[in-house]
């Protein structure tokens, strides 16, 4: 989910791993109370996001979920959790596998392991973009942030950053198609910097063909904002996408800059966006 | 690592799915600090410790390590930490295949997500034992009873608590002639019952057969640590074991009780053991 320079190759992607022929896909996220979630939130949503977030992951590979390991530090309504837990597992197909459970003197820490199966060789990944492929997104950006603002608040509709979605199906479809893929968890622009960095591409975004869940005048901060988890990806010029996506940029030969923004070099990555963690 | 009603089926086992024709073993410890290990302990043990456990879980199912996945909350000296995690997963031949990185306001927490590969079917279980069979232990309990004293009072050797070691060519050698397998983590005699009950048998466990490394007045506390992470398994009385171990009781039909320790009755959980969560 964040991202911290000792922690080598930590949080670059799932790992995909070679396994009785087939393509293992696994991925670890961690959450922890005051961070990435508010303290005394509820433990359903919770447990819907600390879902979504690891299957999203697996969505961006394509891929179909095995199951999950729990790691669980008791709170303070386990019970709760575990009914969002439930849902979220009921609703993406993935059983609890097993995992442990902990108490803890401090912030509640959680944390799952999601396992998944490629449905598609070559298995996407961040490195496959190249020059003359254009960038496309599934959706808008920008409302997990008005959700979080609403949670704050109490006023409006803070579903977007409670109930994130995880988009399996877009991911398993786009997947035959794309030459790179990731999802958006920390900010289309941070993101988009990394599929650049791994192609080693320059990739060429037009802001305002990124749809935003915003007013207008957001529009930088929804650039930057992250866990709508959009399916970010690219694909060459010709290729005919099986489902609707909003094409927001092109893949430009590598550079000194990773990305250009409305033609202007976005060089500095505290500018793209928030690695909280 | 620890038991808790609420979240069922977390701590029973590894978790073993059929993969690609294969048996894909998977498990998942947490650890806080302050209760799994000490604060300001030596961050390259908690590392070490923390891939151990992990790796001992495989060791029981006779799996042989495919990779781990490290969900890394950012401690004091994140550098040593790597340091131990790199030693540890050199020595079992497991590479870091991914996971997550977060900092927190609170006590450190840790998780390991070891992936293995079953060597030998049926994979070895808590459920299969049958009256009639032996139980053996592969070694000594109560090392780690004394390696944590050392530590603590900083006189004496504390290696058995701080690098406990994971019996994987043991457990590999193991898989094909036990009936039930477990590795001792919360001590022989509540990880016995454990077996006990999977099984619906009765334990029947001479006390004076166990080895220990402790002095005689303290069998009682050794049979009842944990941390040691031997292999604890039940064989058919004909079975010619391919390793040395130490033949320690015998199942009998299921009873009210799981356990008879000399022969009485051991029905209260809160004598077995130590479930430290």
């Amino acid at each position: 989910m964040a991202t911290h320079p000792g922690a080598r190759n930590l949080d670059d992607d799932c790992a995909v791993i070679e396994f009785g022929g087939e393509a293992l896909v696994l991925t670890h996220d961690m959450m922890a109370e005051g961070i990435h979630y508010i303290a005394g939130q509820d433990p359903a949503d919770v447990a819907w996001k600390l879902v979504a977030t690891n299957i999203s992951d697996l969505a961006a590979k394509g891929a179909e979920p095995v199951g999950v390991l729990l790691g669980y530090m008791l709170g303070h309504d386990d019970a709760r959790f575990l009914s969002g837990l439930e849902e979220a597992l009921a609703h993406y197909g993935a059983p609890l596998l097993g995992g442990d459970s902990i108490s803890g003197h401090g912030p509640q820490v959680l944390g799952l392991t999601a396992i998944g199966r490629a449905t598609h060789r070559p298995v996407p990944s961040r490195s496959g973009a190249r020059p003359g492929d254009r960038l496309y997104i599934t959706g808008q950006v920008g409302a997990a942030m008005l959700g979080l603002e609403a949670l704050r608040s109490g006023r409006g509709d803070s579903r977007a950053y409670r109930r994130p979605t995880a988009l399996l199906a877009q991911g398993q479809a786009l997947a035959p198609h794309v030459s790179a893929m990731m999802d958006v968890s920390d900010g289309l622009l941070l993101d988009a910097s990394r599929i650049a960095r791994a192609s080693r591409i320059t990739l060429s975004i037009d802001s305002k063909a990124v749809p935003i869940a915003t007013p207008e005048d957001r529009r930088a901060e929804a650039l930057r904002w992250g866990d709508d988890y959009q399916l970010l990806f690219t694909a060459p010029a010709e290729a005919s996408l099986p489902i609707p996506a909003h094409e927001i940029g092109e893949a430009l030969p590598g550079s000194a800059e990773l990305l250009l923004l409305d033609g202007l070099p976005l060089g500095d990555s505290a500018r793209l966006g928030y690695e909280h963690g």
